[in-house]
């Protein structure tokens, strides 16, 4: 059964060994902010540094695979519409909202609501670091460095799905910030395939 | 006075908000791992996908504040000889030994010592994330997203001079894996200066 994250909010949930979650960006230039954490101990945790290092690469795509803190495998990507995400920027926060966007209404963001989704699982906001984040378009330029975020190329309908090396605890989002999804604010669907 | 970290060792101490800590590559071509947390509660950390967020590069040289998980500013880059650090990666772990020279003895790494000399600040390994790596040289290809790990430009004598924007607890190392010092371990030194 499809699940409806929406606008503006997240979820958190299991996803035992061996499922594939699936995420499907439903109108189409959405983002999904994505952690993971071991289900039996969630001070191990998604790691870009540790993923950067072990695939060789910053553009993560059907066969690469995302590692924990403890250099452990946690989720495969097995099936990829859209072939852009990033792994380089942290959830959007109140702070970043403050920073970003002063003309606007502060809100706390993905940040805020993976905080709230993953506290019953005794995951410490401070635990919340760099996100999975599916659809992100962050382009960099190899000579400067420069990063820049431009709108999602995803359309209504497509999905990454990414089977579970161990058993996790998954916070998904659908985005809250204006720069990430080109102004509009969508919902995010999501399922687990066994 | 000037300090010497020993090849393949690491070394923690307090950093007072204004204080500037120059690091030092006293014999060139090494690379030094620097990770930091706030003196009054070691929670807060260093954050790459934070400071990506707030400097929009992936380089960072004089001009560019690290920043913390909770959006603070951490350390303020001051004078740098250099102008090539890397943000990306981890440190060098038993793992990553084992991943990466499997024709070589497996050794701590970055990461056991820091592990060491943070335990007494109460650090826990799980929370020694992506570290600013001073003088590593990490190339990244815009298109592709590939990255290397190629040799350090920085020659004998080079420095890198931070400015503590709160109070900190630093972690430093030597670093120990044969590829991002060129296959040859040296010492790195450091001071505060006042």
């Amino acid at each position: 059964m499809l699940e409806r994250i929406p606008p503006r909010s997240g979820t958190a949930f299991r996803l035992d060994q061996g499922q594939v979650l699936e995420v499907t960006d439903l109108e189409g230039c959405q983002v999904a902010d994505l952690i993971a954490f071991a289900a039996d101990d969630v001070r191990e945790a998604l790691s870009n540094g540790r993923t950067f290092d072990y695939e060789e690469t910053l553009k993560l795509t059907t066969g690469n695979t995302l590692w924990s803190n403890r250099s452990n495998p946690m989720l495969t990507l097995v099936h990829d519409d859209v072939g852009c995400h990033d792994f380089l920027l942290t959830p959007c926060s109140e702070a970043t909202f403050r920073h970003f966007y002063p003309e606007h209404p502060v809100h706390r963001g993905c940040f805020g609501n993976l905080a709230e989704a993953l506290a019953p699982y005794g995951v410490e906001p401070d635990r919340i670091g760099t996100a999975f984040n599916l659809f992100m378009n962050v382009p960099f330029d190899g000579a400067s460095g420069r990063i820049r975020v431009e709108p999602p190329p995803s359309r209504a309908g497509d999905c990454l799905r990414l089977e579970a090396r161990m058993d996790l605890v998954i916070g998904l989002t659908a985005c809250s910030a204006y720069a990430s999804n080109g102004g509009s604010f969508k919902p995010i669907g999501w399922r687990i395939l066994s």
